[in-house]
């Protein structure tokens, strides 16, 4: 297992098991990533997820944002891993893709079947299958696959070998510290993805040039890996070590530390029917007190409560509404059964819309991937 | 470093490293192989190297045995790492693949250029120019490509996949067991030589079919780690585990316990001059005593001589001429001044019709090796 870091608040940070983060400034100060507020002025135009504290850290965005600035070529890089349809994870990723795009980068959208491979058993088969969705969902977030390269770590040659350019300069121990004890195809997959991270800078793609990667949180120690690998390799291919923005994860719908696939009530995903959402979002943990009267009295606390963060990440566009909706909150006026109806309408809107949407470009996701 | 067994005599097997075997029967106990003698009357024609015990081990060979005899198909494969011009050791193996291709076996030649990498830091444009001679030498030696393939891992999409899908079953414990710990780029080289062997057996070759990997006694850790992935993965691939013989090392020039590139006297090359040849040969340590008075009356040690070991191994085709070298050797009727003569003698009649034949094809390596 990869190595914990627990002091007081507990600090877990591993992309293929349980990552539990307690307190963001925490791993700010372990993982040496900078907080974002102190740079959000020179960001032009800051995304919702950026100004309300989502995007909370980062590695060397200020490159990205300089190259922007002078008009320079540069690139947004992230992917999905396709064992599933969209939930909000994947979602928030895929949004900031499309910011970054529409800001002027070059966007690449990696479908990880080979991590789905190593770290899922799932066949290449179903990974195709899935991955048409997948590829719908991002094309209805904005994605203009004109101006981005979508593509299968299976099918692109270079990243693949990219990896095996990469495992010679990689101990045993050097891997072991940021991933733990894992079978080597769980390495495999991760020099692959380095290989996808520096993918953007190889001469097909105009060469070097600075790359912004919008992940999660415990995505990071990837980009340890391969901002480490960029130096190692600068002398044979000029890298610019990758920029990143982390996100904050989205809490569980059921209280429980984080979201997960072995509990279906935690999360949702784009594709869900939506009474299966009502019902999730209804019968959702929230931050209210233990009696109308206590809370009307005393307020509830939107810091701990799933449904806040609904709102908060995704489905409120307006910073005013969601001051409201915290004043209300924390007032005692809003009651949790009626903020949750409030909000399951907001994400019903957005479902539906999204959809809609999503649909009428499942031929074109299945062209992108050349599925016949 | 791997593990090394010590018992009184040294057992050491490393396929990028040091290899020093002192008693092969030990090796064949430790590591459960089998011993070649039993079944040396089930094969048809036995080669030279069979009869004089060279090829000293084997594993499941009867199964490809039982294949030849039944008139079914069957393959070989080994391969060489494009690091240098052939030496004795990538000429037994060379001479061992033309062998059962004669015999009627679907030939596999790879040319493990994502190893020269992963093991020497070597360019794979550096690899390319060195497989055009390697090329050369074995379809000197009678390779037929019409009846083989022989291909360059870089480029050979399939065994690069493979390693991936070998990958997600092979833990840390296993691979550090059998190969020590290394840089991550060394893991992914076993993997994709996992690729190589089994190779023969994906459906665009037919499907799966009994193999013999005929290799030097250093390569079988990459034996042992196929045959636990062969029957890993045999509910996908039907694989069956391939076959292996084992040929012994080709001692040292000079005496040390192995040939190696860092001791330029201890081994010579096939495109070497004639004169740098002669003069190792004519200098090389030999099973001699320390006077021709003392040789004359007690005769010398054939067993422990490199310049038996050039005749017994490739040079001396005729097992009575060797009876009678060994013989002359033994009783001092031979000196080992004279002996250096006669067998530099074969060496160069070899090296000059080899070199002859190896020129006339080069133009046909090249264009297997699809270089412009």
């Amino acid at each position: 297992m990869p190595p914990t870091e627990k002091h007081g608040s507990e600090v877990s940070i591993d992309p293929w098991g349980e990552t539990v983060v307690e307190d963001y400034g925490r791993v700010l100060k372990e993982f040496g990533i900078e907080p974002l507020v102190p740079i959000l002025s020179q960001i032009p135009n800051p995304s919702m997820m950026m100004r309300r504290g989502v995007v909370f850290g980062h590695r060397d965005l200020p490159r990205v944002l300089d190259a922007h600035k002078k008009g320079k070529e540069f690139a947004v890089m992230s992917g999905i891993k396709p064992s599933g349809e969209f939930h909000l994870g994947t979602l928030l990723t895929a949004k900031e893709i499309v910011y970054f795009q529409k800001m002027g980068g070059r966007a690449f959208y990696c479908i990880a079947d080979i991590e789905a491979y190593e770290d899922n058993n799932q066949s290449l088969e179903t990974s195709e299958e899935i991955a048409v969705g997948n590829v719908a969902d991002i094309l209805a977030l904005g994605f203009d696959p004109q101006k981005g390269y979508i593509y299968r770590q299976s099918k692109e040659t270079r990243v693949k070998d990219l990896s095996f350019v990469f495992g010679r300069a990689v101990t045993l121990n050097t891997i072991k510290a940021i991933y733990g004890e894992r079978q080597v195809g769980l390495y495999q997959a991760a020099l692959v993805q380095a290989g996808d991270i520096l993918l953007p800078q190889l001469k097909e793609f105009g060469g070097p040039k600075p790359t912004v990667v919008p992940v999660g949180i415990d995505q990071d120690p990837h980009l340890r890996l391969t901002r480490d690998l960029a130096q190692r390799f600068e002398s044979k291919y000029k890298f610019i070590p990758p920029s990143s923005t982390y996100h904050q994860l989205i809490k569980s719908l059921t209280g429980a530390p984080k979201m997960s696939k072995r509990e279906p009530m935690s999360y949702f995903t784009l594709d869900e029917p939506l009474g299966s959402i009502e019902k999730k979002v209804m019968g959702a943990f929230t931050g209210g007190r233990a009696t109308v009267e206590e809370q009307r009295r005393l307020g509830a606390n939107p810091d701990i409560c799933p449904i806040y963060d609904l709102a908060r990440f995704v489905f409120m566009d307006d910073d005013g509404d969601l001051k409201k909706m915290q004043d209300d909150c924390k007032s005692g006026r809003l009651l949790c059964g009626e903020c949750k109806a409030l909000r399951f309408e907001l994400v019903s809107k957005f479902v539906k819309e999204h959809k809609r949407k999503r649909d009428s470009f499942i031929g074109k996701a299945r062209k992108i991937l050349e599925i016949g």
